[in-house]
């Protein structure tokens, strides 16, 4: 479908309703996604835990693009495109590994960890090496989570840094490392997974194990007395007890969105767990449990769950137009021992069960927004968040027309 | 390919040839199929037995379509698009099942059994629940078969009914019950799937299991000695000679296409089994076995094979552009018990191992017609009935354009 | 993309540049890939030991083609279009046989291993079998290899015959035997995987087991003094050492490509083998190891490795827009005897090793090639041929603009 209906689609869309069925299935809707959202936001691309040392690189892949993740030096983290400058093959070809320079296997070509060209044989006297390499987009650093922006001019990571100053200090998660990590291939369009990360509505029905510990599963769970009785309780705790919510239709500039929001843990839950019971040591300085939990998101796609002693980090990639990615990372304190501090099983047990599920929904979900006969149906109360992004998304095909 | 050069394609098509290569390939191709063919004609979704009480349903799939066949009282059965109101999810998602209430599993929406919306939690006090549901599209009951049809007006039922009075009474269809059901999985489009169906012109090369026992492998058995011999013996046996022929060119109305024709076995066969021997007890009221068997076809793509003992029902649907589904449904008497009466592997045997020839056969062809170098090629006299078929479809592009 | 934009993007490539990813993906660019290359040249089918006797018969298939390769008589060989002249099945099934015609087996319409119609049943008195048939396209045989071309008026095959007269004779080939044949899938582009062919600049990045044993991983090799030697050397040995180019843009006419090059084995290797030593008896009337190995190239895609006790025959084919395929041919006397005159295991392990890292390189480079921020670089020197075979396949799109 052009441009040109599109926007026309999105211009006429009737509020708090989802939408059509060419936005979860057409191939030029989905260009569109990669063009306007994707290599315009900011990206969760890992945690700096995972490349301690001047060499150790990883991958973040998404739709056709590869990325090289590499520390260049004991303060500086590179985001490189993984496109050799020859022929064009891939580069760095294993999921992660460590290198003093990065070497393409087919020819042999050679860059730094700048990405600079170094050696390439037979190419001749008047061949010129300066100014060919790797191509290099921005990265921003937050606490140790590394996010990368493909645009040539993004909106400052500066803007999520600022504004949520004050609100994840405690965590100590420049001093985090990822207890697990693990990739959950969804059959969807992805928008269908970020919808369906944005609301709880489902969870009541669809996740009973997050449903019994956790208050976001029932409305009004932020302002009832148990909420309030948790945000009183966060300041002794070592906890902020801010709340900003700047993402989307209200991010303070394209891809820069960013949210920090607390809601209560019920039945006595001390953390996300089987039993509601700790999982791990407390994170950064935080000095107790004070029985609320919080959302966090930076960027339109990244989201995290942080607990008192672990903090999870979801994050939205496509694969394709039907095939999206849901990458979570799980993280605890770095001085932390696995089998000692924390068992890793029950660490990741309630994200891993939680995403099965979702998975479920979200391909059958899919599966009707197939037919010929599904139409946009309207929104709940609870699924604001949801009307936010979907809001925010219909908005980008304005400019684009 | 366009509506306009499809329709000119169609309408230049030499008599009594197969198709052009786009028929069998191009998307437009495809959609036209589903759009003029599948939704607008009547089509087999099962048999009464598989639903006997209130609530039961299994689902009907092709294309990218789900459809509920539910029991909504003890006199009715009802078919509902299986897409959520609220955000298009699947609402039911096993094969089959049984429930008062129909909720789907993503957000709760709950309906009857009549598809209306009956609670939806959290959509606040202006949402208005009436009017909101699951869409119904028509059914058509004959003798306990199930057949749907998703047009908004379609050809009236009662004229495959009608055609038929006097035809399939003996069979006592409404009080027979399914001993098998089976998906075949075939990597061609559809319409090779019916073209092989609709001639018996392979089933000398191709089928040695059938042949050996069905006259109509061998031209004119319906007119030879034997032939009006069985027909002879049909009335003492209390099974109609009536012959009715109106499919595709010959239907009475698009998409309600009937046809009830017999023709003799051979080499003392009885039934179509491995010896010829019979496999069950005698359908309906059925007196004996006469030495014939039926050909019934209702709508475009239902065909069944009715011997005196047993009658087999095919459903050829679109899975993809290339994938189609042979769906086939062995019944039998309803109180033959299994293991007593008749044994199921013998039971389908024939029709088994026919099928999984055919599928070998048509993919071959569609991989040759995939062929550049593929040109339509001119038919036999066995492939009248094919050619009937062929000449429908052609004419379907002519309305379309 | 169109074929003007196509043609404009070739016209205006830069010299020595690889190709732009459209090249790659574009579905237009692989329909004109197979009209434009792939049907217009001589392409190696197989060798005549393969089918010895009168009816024996192979398939060679690309993209959605298949071809029946038979012997006709015994003097000589036909390619037949595998497609049914009746309802286009495919009418040889397995990938090789042996019978004196040629049946259909959906309908039994039967040929003669010319391709003539010479049974169909049931097609009533006015139908006239003569003028029917299996389509037969053009074979030229060069010493036992059997090459077949698409086009109605191809290049002649004596151009290949001719311009290499005196070049393979003594390898004896048309009296030899096929030692193993098999098929590599590579998941990318067909040209990914000839340009990985046409240069040894990967060689020694890539190749540990080739480079070892084979001058050309370095260059110069064919004018340093070993070089010099072998060349020296091959008269004695009675090798050729003609060194005949007629490739790509060199090539006489469209498609009849051809060349003859040879160039030094190091450290004391006599063939391609793990240890450099003898493999197999020595090919036809070659009288010792002298010391070279010979490239060879007949049509765009096949080329040789043509060693003094066995001969390896390469062919690259598109089975789709992403996927290649590499088969491999081994060769030796034909009086050779497996487990007595070579181990089979010990005989393809070379080129097996190198094809399967290959396969690994390509697909890697295709990756890269996929992703949008891949842009066209610069060739080295060591890959002339590859730019050779690069600037002739940008002209094709000149005349077809």
């Amino acid at each position: 479908m052009n441009k040109q209906e599109l926007a026309r689609l999105a211009a006429t869309h009737p509020k708090r309703y989802s939408l059509p069925q060419v936005f979860y299935r057409d191939r030029d809707v989905y260009r569109h996604d990669i063009e306007q959202i994707f290599l315009k936001s900011w990206l969760y691309a890992g945690h700096q835990s995972e490349i301690p040392e001047v060499g150790d690189w990883f991958l973040f892949e998404f739709d056709q693009e590869s990325v090289i993740i590499v520390r260049s030096s004991e303060t500086e983290i590179n985001a490189l495109l993984n496109v050799c400058q020859h022929r064009g093959s891939r580069v760095c070809v294993e999921s992660s590994g460590c290198s003093k320079r990065l070497t393409c296997r087919y020819h042999g070509w050679t860059y730094d960890l700048d990405g600079e060209l170094k050696a390439a044989a037979h190419m001749g006297e008047s061949f010129d090496k300066s100014g060919i390499g790797l191509k290099k987009i921005h990265v921003g650093m937050l606490h140790g989570m590394i996010f990368i922006n493909f645009a040539a001019d993004p909106a400052p990571f500066s803007l999520v840094k600022e504004g949520l100053a004050g609100c994840l200090e405690s965590y100590g998660l420049e001093n985090a490392k990822v207890a697990h990590r693990q990739s959950y291939p969804i059959a969807s369009n992805w928008k269908l997974a970020v919808e369906n990360y944005t609301e709880c509505y489902h969870c009541a029905p669809a996740h009973p194990e997050y449903s019994r510990g956790h208050g976001l599963a029932f409305p009004g769970s932020r302002s009832d007395q148990l909420g309030l009785d948790v945000m009183g309780r966060a300041a002794v705790c070592g906890l902020s007890d801010k709340t900003v919510n700047r993402m989307y239709m209200d991010a303070p500039a394209f891809g820069a969105d960013f949210s920090y929001d607390r809601y209560p843990l019920i039945r006595d839950h001390l953390t996300g767990s089987f039993d509601g019971q700790p999982l791990a040591p407390l994170m950064g300085s935080i000095k107790d449990y004070d029985g609320g939990t919080t959302d966090l998101q930076v960027g339109p796609v990244t989201f995290g769950l942080m607990y008192c002693d672990h903090v999870v980090i979801y994050r939205f990639t496509p694969l394709g137009p039907d095939t999206a990615d849901c990458d979570i990372t799980w993280l605890v304190r770095g001085d932390a021992e696995e089998g000692v501090d924390y068992d890793r099983e029950k660490l990741i047990w309630l994200w891993d069960v939680t995403t099965h599920a979702d998975k479920t929904i979200i391909e059958r979900n899919q599966k009707g927004v197939n037919s010929r006969y599904y139409a946009p149906g309207p929104l709940s109360e609870m699924e604001n968040f949801t009307w936010n992004f979907l809001s925010w998304y219909l908005q980008s095909f304005r400019s684009a027309a």
